[in-house]
């Protein structure tokens, strides 16, 4: 039994970046992995321009009215420099015209019947943006595995980065045991339950930014789980198995994980739900025992499986962020032996509320769920007010 | 100019749910919204059964050895009831047999030379599930409006909800406008920039489950503009402009919009960055004029355009969680006259760190940022360790 922490060590330590890369549109890029630091071909800005509009004229001259003597639009270049006692009307982004020192927003000037501008503020700020202040040629503000999200979108476009190259995605191979499994499609009878995990796995997958390829449900025959462990090993980046990892005699996964020649590094942790979550390695290939139960395995996948996915593809930020946050309502539990998981809803407060939770086969007590906290191992109550790291689902 | 509250609050009674549903697979569900609450077909558990892999018995045989009569492999039917001196072997997830009213956990135990079972620990819980403990047939532990996420697949799967129903996506048109732009595959020259925000928002549109219908750059004239609003409100849902919404000479969008008989409900905002932000509504359509600095449009679409796209989809949790969080560093700025936005980082310990930030045509202040802070009107300096409002991006 390793402890939660060392498990996510143990899981990152076992992870080999994935070799290949592709070029994709800026659109399909989202959710990928840059491979490569995007460099800048240009100054940004690539002018001295005004960051308001306004009117660009002296500072020495704000006493006075001033004289308009050009209209300078965006994406125009000024043609008059300015000098004592003149303006050029400019509006927000255009380059400021020779001379000008500073841009009086519109909203502190006025109109005089004779044309001229008059300055009706105390003070004013420059409102001009110098030639590379934001970036210089040849920086690179966005490192190779950089997530790719919308606001890393808009810096790849400035920077004429429109096809970018990304690491190719992880193929997880999905494999739910359990003869008790039916398909959501199927009605369970006698003591059949429906096969949950496996889709819950495709989706956290793909949330992931990997690839899904779903085996089925796997019947629960030394023969058959050998043969699909062995197959999803030779074709796919990462093996997740769920069930057969517990301590009934049925659960020959683990035997049979050796027999392939995968190194078991861990086979149970000291974590609630999860606890018989078994991760092992072949060559390259990571192979991950999830427990059967839905809570379980959906808490173990978002803790151990998505890091070493984005891993795999280089990714700088693998991590969900922790909030440390105030529970709204006392907390406790009746074992402390292992650090515990729960679902929680933050409300609107910024509060943490647990929900109502029997244990790890109640998947309901995710439905209104949008984080799961934790209680340190040892702990077995937390006061109203204290502070609970809750990360976000 | 309206308060952000003010602004949120006309955009969310401005939007009608959208009319269409539809058929899709389970995997496909992930990221849409759920237009029907989903009723359980069968009770969960399905029968009476072990939270725990070990030995199902009476609690008042504990203190003697048991004997071992049955094992119950999970997906089966117990054949033997339990009486006085016995026990079943039984996997997680199994019937309980007639009879037994706990189950020792396997670690809680070991097996006696004659074959016999003892059990080890001082007291045990019953680890039985009962029949409907966590859902009753008729129950819907999924509401209509649920923005599915990988759990709720997992929800959906155990109750055979395998082509959920989900609401059709909003189509919005994006429409940058401004001379000044070229797309990102062009090398920009004298004042000219590339367009940043129009990929920008195809991204964040993709990122709120919705479609990007994307017109390319709207050439600065005030008939080409109208033509291409006009086209965009008769083709799509919501129509988003970038730049043109501001105080300079060229900026007709917003007269533009009321030619067209869109109503305008607002058309500044007190907020930084942001504040030349226009919304209006003709018939059920929506239209937002954003600023053509990039990350003022950013952040007004992650505030106003994203939960008017999810509403539409009639997503009963349209609103990003906020996290209040201490300050990781004293923050000031100079002018407190609206509510402040600015790009943070979340770090290891929770804390919230400023990221330089130059004002809102720095996009390069989000390529780090995990996070927006917001700081209200009127206040100008925090002190590090007070709490700040934080929307994770």
């Amino acid at each position: 039994m390793v402890l939660l922490n060392e498990a996510i060590g143990i899981v990152s330590k076992s992870v080999s970046v994935l070799k290949g890369e592709e070029q994709v549109a800026l659109a399909e890029s989202l959710d990928r992995v840059l491979a490569h630091d995007v460099v800048s071909d240009i100054n940004m800005p690539p002018f001295r321009k005004t960051a308001v509009d306004g009117y660009a004229c002296r500072a020495a001259d704000l006493d006075s009215p001033l004289r308009v003597i050009e209209v300078i639009a965006a994406g125009t270049t000024p043609q008059r420099a300015i000098t004592q006692g003149t303006c050029s009307k400019i509006m927000t982004g255009s380059p400021i015209p020779n001379g000008a020192n500073c841009v009086i927003p519109v909203e502190d000037t006025k109109i005089l019947p004779d044309g001229t501008i008059s300055f009706t503020a105390d003070k004013s700020k420059s409102n001009i943006c110098e030639l590379g202040e934001d970036i210089k040629i040849g920086e690179s503000p966005l490192s190779k595995g950089t997530l790719i999200r919308p606001q890393h979108i808009a810096i790849m476009a400035a920077l004429g980065c429109h096809s970018p190259i990304v690491l190719v995605r992880p193929k997880v191979s999905i494999l739910p045991t359990g003869d008790e499994l039916v398909e959501p499609t199927e009605i369970p009878h006698g003591s059949k339950i429906r096969n949950s995990n496996g889709h819950q796995l495709i989706a956290q997958v793909l949330s992931a930014g990997a690839i899904p390829i779903y085996h089925g449900i796997v019947a629960d025959t030394e023969e058959v789980i050998e043969k699909a462990i062995a197959r999803a090993l030779t074709e796919t980046d990462v093996v997740v198995l769920t069930g057969g990892v517990s301590m009934g005699d049925f659960d020959y996964v683990p035997r049979i994980m050796e027999r392939l020649g995968v190194r078991i590094l861990f086979d149970s942790i000291a974590v609630q739900p999860g606890r018989p979550t078994t991760f092992g390695v072949a060559g390259n290939k990571l192979i991950f025992g999830l427990p059967g139960n839905p809570v379980s395995s959906f808490i173990q996948f978002e803790l151990l499986v998505k890091p070493s996915l984005l891993m795999m593809m280089r990714c700088n930020t693998p991590y969900a962020p922790i909030y440390r946050l105030p529970l709204a309502n006392d907390y406790s539990r009746k074992r402390a032996e292992r650090l515990g998981l729960f679902p929680i809803i933050v409300n609107a407060n910024g509060e943490v509320e647990p929900l109502e939770y029997h244990g790890s086969a109640h998947i309901f007590a995710l439905a209104r769920a949008n984080g799961i906290a934790s209680i340190a191992l040892g702990v077995n109550k937390m006061k109203k007010g204290e502070l609970v790291d809750v990360r976000s689902i």
